[in-house]
């Protein structure tokens, strides 16, 4: 191990043998931790070539159950999201792509800081079950094409173990780590084809388009380099993609998109994107004019709302929620938050309004928080809107009064405002596949 | 600890707070290996600052027990070697400054690897104690000027738990680790003049000249920063620096160099270099000059003989050895080793040397290791020298007969002849006071 330590250091190149000696070190305690630790700070500062983050994503994605999808007719296609606030595209785009056609398979975490998880949103559901066991997911899928569930096998331990680690020894800015983190999981979930939304912006992991091009170029690869189609949409979080952040809210939002509504919004447009993209992953349609055809027709005559009921009925979920999503709730404590002074939305740290959700219960701290499903905030203000002093930026809903006035302080920290017309960043960079970074046009 | 990590990482400098916070979180298990092994690795790359190498050094010099030796009069000098083979210029250099009205204070640690440890060597002497008290160290060294003993205190343990994570973590290779490993226990050790001998060559931690006057200046600029007089030489290493390679054997050698044998062997010269350079450290003379003289009245006069005696009588040796330092003996097992060719030796790949000593049983290969006093050998080949066909390289000693053959092999591949006359490297390249490196003219 000390070799293969002095070896990055030097600024070597780690063979597979190398790279698969140290993962089985990882899990069997034959490599301590202060080696790894040692070993990934040397990888931090002299990088991973394509081919190691390739081969340590393998070891990684083989060091735990590695789910057999083989048994779903078609394509399997799951989606990913490198986390953002306001973001419940899954819950969108999966009945869409679903409702044409494709099978969406997602194995989805719970949120830990200022971003969501899928499934905590799900949970907002009454009666709605995430831990389904392999077979009743695959069989799931089979019948109506779309799973969304927590993680109930053992995906890539190896990746949790250098995770806890990274964080605890200022290693988790490394390109060829991130990407093999989160694609070890994804490969082990064994959806045959990924669609990944990379987040860039002030709500984002990555707050720069160059480093989210580079880190996406990497996903794919890996994604490639193991037989998945992949691709990966590079999209803006310099302010909540929704105007919900919390739980329950998120799925309200979610359905009123599936229902028509909200047809000017930049949560639709984005679903819609990633529905395309899965579309084509998973080769249901042979080009895009036709996917966003079928996505049109899916979403006008409501088949993918009704897909989002068939899919919440199918895991114990109360799916009159589709019709009524008022009757998933908010809570009962709401604050509006009024701006002090007017002008153009200029600026909005969309982790700092994250965090605002946090404080009124929607979010954790630590693994351990449980969440309030009715807690959350509706943003008023979006970047760009003019604001006359005293106007609502955003209405906050706990369940507990003395949660709102923290919440405010952070919401009215988050957004700034000016006296000249702001520009809005574009909503789409661009997107990656196996040819390349392709900037919108 | 994560943010101290980071900011190394990036490349910022510690403060003293910064690296007493690691290091008693070292001490205290605060600060957990995978943590240090991170930081190492992180200083590995970003290097450390004359300020924070003399920070460091005090704060691991301050971890343990610190020695005070206010009660010895004048200014106890030290004297501590990078490590070489054939290496026993302590043994003649401090009976020399002691004769000479200087107060000698070593505390010396024992061999490992292929260079020999004094305390090894003393107790290669009948009867010799070198587990000294501070207390008993501190009277001989009033009494008699001269006294050489193991670590009794614990001296710096801090770097001892950072010395054995880089051993395992590939991060050894670090000038200022180094230098603060080296002078942390200088600090500690309690002398207030310290002379430091850099060996450079084949068989010396430092191959390359140019990274041994760094590692001379850092750690001559860590004992001034911490108020100790500090001198360093830089020696060859580039064959055995005696001709004896062992423990009793080396002993025996320098106590001949003390009777005024051996007069043109550069044993003697660097001896007597560094014991002027020790004279002038501790302020003894004014100059160089008066040193020089006063040294070579010691020598001829045989009172540095005499006080080799005193101190080894005063330790509980067998005193008579001096007189006849053949008392010392030698393994039973004996084989000269012939060249099978002649020519002139124009390379003597040292550390090999050092292991065929280590294969006789001289050394050891673990802490645990036993190490046999009798066993070395008698280099006879020295650089530049033409040898030819048959003529004896060096002469082997072991209480083993079993073990001649594989050190034969070792020392045969160890010299290399040539046909054309080869250059013999300058002994001395120069020393290092508060003002710089001065090349040997």
């Amino acid at each position: 191990m000390v070799e293969i330590i002095e070896k990055k250091r030097n600024g070597g190149r780690l063979t597979r043998e190398e790279l698969a000696f140290w993962i089985e070190g990882v899990m069997d305690g034959g490599v301590p931790d202060y080696q790894t630790s040692a070993l990934l700070m040397a990888i931090y500062f002299r990088g991973l070539d394509m081919e190691e983050i390739t081969d340590l994503t393998g070891e990684m994605a083989a060091s735990g159950d590695q789910v057999d999808l083989s048994m779903v007719p078609g394509i399997p296609v799951d989606k990913h999201s490198t986390g953002g606030v306001g973001d419940t595209t899954t819950l969108i785009a999966g009945p869409l792509v679903a409702a044409c056609g494709g099978r969406v398979v997602k194995m989805s975490g719970r949120g830990l800081g200022h971003t969501g998880g899928t499934i905590d949103k799900l949970e907002a559901i009454p009666g709605m079950r995430t831990g389904l066991t392999i077979d009743q997911f695959i069989a799931q899928v089979s019948r109506i094409g779309l799973a969304v569930a927590g993680q109930s096998a053992q995906l890539a331990p190896a990746d949790k173990i250098l995770y806890a680690l990274r964080d605890v020894t200022a290693t988790t800015d490394s390109l060829g780590l991130i990407a093999s983190s989160i694609m070890s999981k994804k490969l082990a979930s064994g959806a045959k084809a990924i669609v990944l939304d990379v987040k860039v912006g002030s709500g984002a992991f990555m707050k720069e388009l160059d480093d989210a091009i580079a880190l996406a170029q990497a996903m794919v690869k890996i994604g490639q380099g193991h037989g998945r189609s992949t691709r990966a949409l590079l999209t803006n979080m310099d302010q909540p993609l929704g105007r919900a952040v919390g739980n329950a809210i998120e799925v309200a939002e979610g359905i009123e998109v599936l229902q028509g509504k909200h047809a000017e919004s930049d949560l639709r447009k984005v679903s819609l994107m990633l529905a395309e993209n899965m579309l084509l992953a998973a080769g249901v349609y042979p080009d895009a004019q036709s996917c966003k055809r079928a996505l049109d027709e899916a979403l006008a005559s409501g088949r993918a709302l009704e897909k989002l009921g068939e899919m919440i009925a199918a895991q114990g979920g109360d799916a009159r929620v589709i019709q009524r999503p008022e009757r998933l709730g908010q809570g009962a404590c709401r604050l509006d938050v009024k701006s002090a002074s007017g002008g153009y939305v200029s600026a909005i740290d969309t982790q700092r309004i994250g965090h605002a959700a946090l404080l009124l219960g929607a979010g954790r701290r630590k693994k351990e928080d449980a969440i309030d499903p009715m807690a959350g905030l509706l943003m008023r203000a979006r970047l760009g809107q003019k604001l006359a002093p005293g106007e609502t930026l955003a209405t906050l809903f706990a369940s507990d009064e003395a949660l709102l006035a923290p919440a405010q302080a952070a919401l009215l920290s988050a957004v700034t405002l000016r006296e000249s017309p702001a520009q809005v960043p574009p909503l789409c960079y661009g997107w990656v596949d196996e040819s390349g970074f392709h900037p919108t046009k």
